[in-house]
């Protein structure tokens, strides 16, 4: 059974730490977090040790496997030294912000023939899932246009907004992910427009909050992203890919499927699963499966460093498209 | 070219003359009311002649068909002058609230050789239409079951309940050759309950307002029929056929695809198409086209006295279960 | 934290079981069953005893609180066994075939002021659970007529159909028991129709396959149930209830919302979760949680055995209904 | 009585035709054509006279208003010949291809205080128009986002795209009038992509068959639109529309609302409506009445040729873009 340590107690490390006590391919070991109280608390609840200091929790002999939850500046100097120490490394996107370090980072990483998955946790959910499996299948022919849209429920508090290397690395991060898995082919060319809609203050702090992009892959296909740091009805994650033969579409999730009628309106349903927690909540549990998985079977990774590295890269394209009105070729 | 005359300026006479005004197979050559205002206002209004005798408007030789809309107590007299005089006839539903006059009816209908359609409107909506066509095409392989929600958006005013027959005659007539014509096998044994929960007045006067019908073929096939004279989200018309192999829903239909989300619910859609007129406006347009394609075809009428008389007997013997508290064999 | 035991280690043990384990708030001591090593299996999967004798398990003063998931005929000596020994009773319906020993469980129960809950899973689903609350928030007015769809994608083994009380006790108590819950007063009239559409060897052993049931309450509310033992679409789970100022209606799920448009059809979704195991998970989940929390809280059960007892009286006088062809008053 | 003629008896005069025979506003006086037998055709049909000249058709005096539906090289030249006759005009898209010549148009219209109403069916359609309604009212806040899909069954004949002006004044010219009327704020910023995914020989002849655009307004307001000349599954006709305050989505129409169940799938529906002759049926019957309405009431065009040169003007900086991969500012 692989022991596993989660670094990390904040709301992600959370998730990560509940979902690896709950699975049976591992034993949760320890949790980490230099908050030594948010440590302890989420040990109790998860049933493991508890430690203050994420390095050397790397050091322990009894760690197979790390998930790497912690602040973004820390992933890439935790992950190398987990690699060096022969632990498998699930870490949370994104990498770096800075791409020079992630590409230092997985040259090291391939260096010492590292582990490491990048947790791009929409891959795993079901619906996101069903739309690629169905695209491997023929069900649309040859993809021609994915269309994505991405808001969330409410934007970030201001102070986060400067650490966050701003709406494209910090949100459109996954759906750059998603458009290159779904379009199966890179983008060679990247257009983006940005606006400050929502609250003047981001657009104060250096920061958008609406956004679209458009990708182009060499051999034609096309991708929209649109993106909202702010929905009022709710976190909004659809996805369509139209193809030869085809549509697919991936809608929002609901807590259940009532649909009420009543003399002003019809088929009124309840408001969207609300956050990310909420609606990737089995994402996540297939994520740390797959991760897993991956280790027991000494198969590749199903994300890597790569993977990681190649969003970014269309974020800072994203960006800089965005800022020079240009179209930006990558 | 089809000579045709509408009989009854009401609201069902005004539909029939304004389809058989449009229908490129026929001229609408008279609309004939007692009401002799009602006659003129209709007549203008769709580029014919006006009569206040319906009776005499039979007698006319450049009449080929008619279309009889005239109070119920009034449609046996006036079918049977049709057919004496070799006329066509369309005559709205009920034929007749007592099934002796109904069968007497078409005995002498039949004697005569006349061409009568009863007019049946929800075999032509595209819908119910559609769920029949692939009954008929195997996509569900064999009917067991069939579930008719059927429900008005107001009840009518309390002076009409005396003249209709009751609800079982009035409307559940319609769901009854619905379940008919669905089942594929005439119903044997039928039982309902009903009560009066929208209206007390409605039940002082002798009729319920809610009610549900169970019935069964020799087969075993079974069907289900809700009613109620009052929703307050507007005309329900659902139909579910359950058979081996699958099943078949028709849903109400709205005045457009909109769909808003807002803060507290997703997917609000408008309301209902408001009432029959508006709800099963083509499915009156394909009716009266089917009856001049019998006519110049030469063919069978697609609905006869025979199938208005087994929808009203079993109206009968529902009222008769609702009543007695048995079930009742037909 | 309650101590808990589940009994039995079949399909249904191990669902209570699993969830034990996964519950917070109780620790899983023991499973038992007479086949030892059904029990063995289970309990080193979810990390507890085994135990051969479920009476036995019973006596042990280190458990609280049982889930009984025994064949049926054991239930009720169990339930009063763990009643007479202070323990929490959660039992899997029905509590027995015979309403005599129903009621006799009952009063013997109640002298010892058990704690004792009936295992209807359905409540507890968030879709079903959300349509309840509404009525109670008054979404829809009064409520008029409740429509139930229960269809199973397959029917039982032949070997299972003697024993298992007939199709009104085994499959359509569930639908009597959501049927009471959602009308919010008693049924007092009930009749039955039911055939053998889908396996005549299901007729040769004595039982239906297919069936439809109204009932009516004292107020003249009205409910509609449908079965049947087999839907090739799989196992179908609805419910609309139609109240004086709107109607809610609650869909089956899926395994994701993914729709396909292709060149034959648009829309295409996935097939329905596969059966109760799937379907109800969350449910059973959360049933757990509230027998759970009712012993924490020391408040009354969620339901009860006289729950139990009602719904079985229901099925009794259904079953007499489709027998007799004559309308049952309860 | 409006008196009108139709100018064009090819598939779009033949809509307007029959529209114009059966709208009680006007009457139809004739239908002219320079293929003689088209407009005979068309005029037996619709029972009118047929004429081969229509500059001739123009000169009656007992017409008073026209609509255009010849080929686009004869729009202007026929538009202001009935402007300077004093007829009202109705005038299929586009204008003209040539945007001086729109231009030039424009004001010789304006001098002559003409009242010509430019043909953009789809703000006609009860579910665009309910969209645009519920902007209006407030439903969804201020605007952020447009996403319209605009996806054609089948590309039109080789033949055809020579004089078509290329895929973004021919097609995406809709979607640029759509999205300045939903936008409520004129686009300053366009961006294209487009690519030959459907068939190389459109490429050859100079065109593109698949393009995403994206917009911009002076307010930061973003509008994307996808199209593609061949979709598997039909006529895709999306719009949804983004607000600080919630969302709109209009959905395409199908014959029926007809969903069917199976062993593979649930929810199948049937095939979208076939092409736009379909698909905006009443779209074409409204946009007439609307032109009708205007003259009557002596009222405002509700659309001008302002807006076919605004459009066109979009479709051209478009197709810069997409030929020089910039961002084009208009």
């Amino acid at each position: 059974m692989i022991r596993i340590a989660v670094l990390g107690a904040g709301r992600i490390g959370r998730i990560h730490a509940a979902n690896a006590a709950a699975n049976p391919r591992c034993r949760l070991v320890a949790v980490a977090d230099v908050l030594a109280e948010a440590a302890a608390r989420l040990a109790k609840s998860t049933g493991c040790e508890a430690a203050s200091d994420p390095a050397a929790t790397l050091a322990r002999t009894d760690v197979d496997a790390v998930v790497i939850g912690t602040p973004t500046d820390t992933h890439v100097a935790l992950l190398l030294e987990a690699a060096r120490r022969g632990k498998s490394v699930l870490c949370e996107k994104p990498v770096d912000l800075d791409i020079r370090k992630v590409e230092e980072a997985a040259s090291e990483a391939a260096r010492l023939g590292a582990k490491v998955m990048v947790a791009f946790n929409r891959r795993f959910d079901p619906g996101m899932a069903a739309v690629h499996r169905a695209i491997g299948e023929g069900a649309i022919g040859t993809v021609r246009q994915v269309v994505i849209s991405s808001r969330d429920p409410a934007p970030p508090p201001l102070s986060y907004i400067p650490s966050s290397g701003g709406i494209f690395r910090d949100m459109t991060i996954h759906d750059f992910d998603m458009a290159r898995w779904l379009l199966g082919e890179e983008p060679r060319e990247i257009s983006a427009t940005a606006s400050t809609l929502v609250d003047p203050a981001i657009g104060t702090a250096g920061d958008f909050d609406t956004l679209m992009v458009t990708m182009r892959t060499a051999s034609g296909r096309q991708c929209h992203i649109n993106n909202c740091r702010q929905a009022a009805y709710g976190y909004d994650q659809r996805i369509e890919v139209f193809g030869s033969g085809g549509m697919l579409l991936n809608d929002n999730l609901r807590p259940s499927t009532l649909r009420r009628y009543d003399a002003h309106a019809t088929e009124i349903r309840e408001p969207l699963l609300n956050f990310f927690l909420e609606r990737y909540a089995e994402a996540y549990r297939l994520e740390l499966d797959a991760f897993l998985a991956a280790i027991e079977g000494g198969t590749e990774m199903p994300l890597t460093i790569e993977d990681g590295r190649r969003a970014l890269m269309l974020a800072d394209a994203a960006l800089e498209s965005a800022r020079s009105g240009r179209v930006v070729t990558v």
